[in-house]
């Protein structure tokens, strides 16, 4: 099979969530939609390679032209809680649920020793100068669970404590619309604890 | 959110494979990678587009300064046996078995009305120039197994049907190294009623 297929095949297995056999699956179909599939795509990254970035402030995806992004020039919005996401993804999801009013800051990740990625590869030392500089009040953490996101939620928490700042997190609890009878026992237990008042 | 990004999701969501979540998960990281991910993709693609083609006999993928390609110019192999595949990656996971020694020809799908794809949307008629010309004896359908494909297979046994042409298809059965007991029971039957002497 020619190099260039094994190397389009690559470039496809880096994406998240692509393993080898969909990567194959991808490469061959893009080939076989030369006309229309491929260059569509190749259009769609040429856009995206110039006229996107990740904002310098908190690192949500942006235009290039508005960097800083919306979010955080909108003054409208309380810079005193900042809300801490490892992806700028997940900034996109908070939004959507549409509560938050305050701001954010994606760490571009989370602790990962297994994988290489440590304090340095992380946006911590500027949540830290973000914290002091903008009178932030309170620090959501709106990470992942699970035991990397867990021990990256721990390190912030001592590494960003300051006389007066909240330190939050997410709730844990029942997704609404599903059932009881799906809640793994830990979920439920926490669940229990963090019961409220009706 | 700019249009870039959403140009770029819409583009990855249609890749095989690829819902909407997934897209944006790839174009999140593709948009936070970009000198290294996004740069790799569009040099793949490129690379992919100036130099890959589906051989226009068979349509396997191959190099564009050699098609027909290696399988179809490969003096070796007999033009008597044709294997009839829908994809042409299923071509590399027959090559991969190692067992045949015939010629390929992908039809590029199935038939399946329901997604706008008759008869003319496939490569049937140069199946049928084929087989005419070439000398095929047997023809061999491996299709996939399933409603659309049994239909494709059954469409194409009427419209091939030549005198002295043998048709024949893959096995059912068992999967090697699998067991009996995670076999549905219309595979089971199939595998039943192919038995073979030991």
């Amino acid at each position: 099979m020619a190099d260039a297929f094994e190397r389009l095949i690559g470039a496809l297995a880096r994406l998240p969530g692509v393993g080898r056999r969909s990567a194959e699956r991808m490469a061959l179909r893009l080939v076989v939609k030369k006309a229309t599939l491929l260059k569509e795509l190749q259009a769609a990254l040429l856009d995206a390679d110039g006229s996107l970035v990740c904002c310098s402030v908190c690192g949500a995806i942006t235009r290039s032209d508005s960097d800083p992004c919306r979010i955080c020039t909108d003054p409208g919005r309380t810079s005193r809680v900042l809300c801490l996401v490892e992806d700028p993804g997940d900034i996109l999801l908070i939004e959507k649920a549409g509560v938050f009013r305050g701001r954010y800051h994606s760490l571009m990740g989370r602790l990962s020793p297994m994988n290489g990625i440590g304090v340095a590869e992380l946006r911590i030392e500027p949540l830290v100068r973000r914290i002091r500089s903008e009178g932030v009040e309170e620090l959501l953490l709106a990470l992942n669970s699970g035991v990397e996101s867990d021990a990256t939620g721990a390190f912030i928490r001592d590494r960003v404590g300051a006389p007066g700042l909240r330190i939050s997190r997410l709730a844990h609890g029942l997704p609404v619309g599903s059932g009881v009878s799906y809640l793994d026992s830990v979920t439920l237990g926490r669940a229990i604890e963090g019961r409220q008042a009706i």
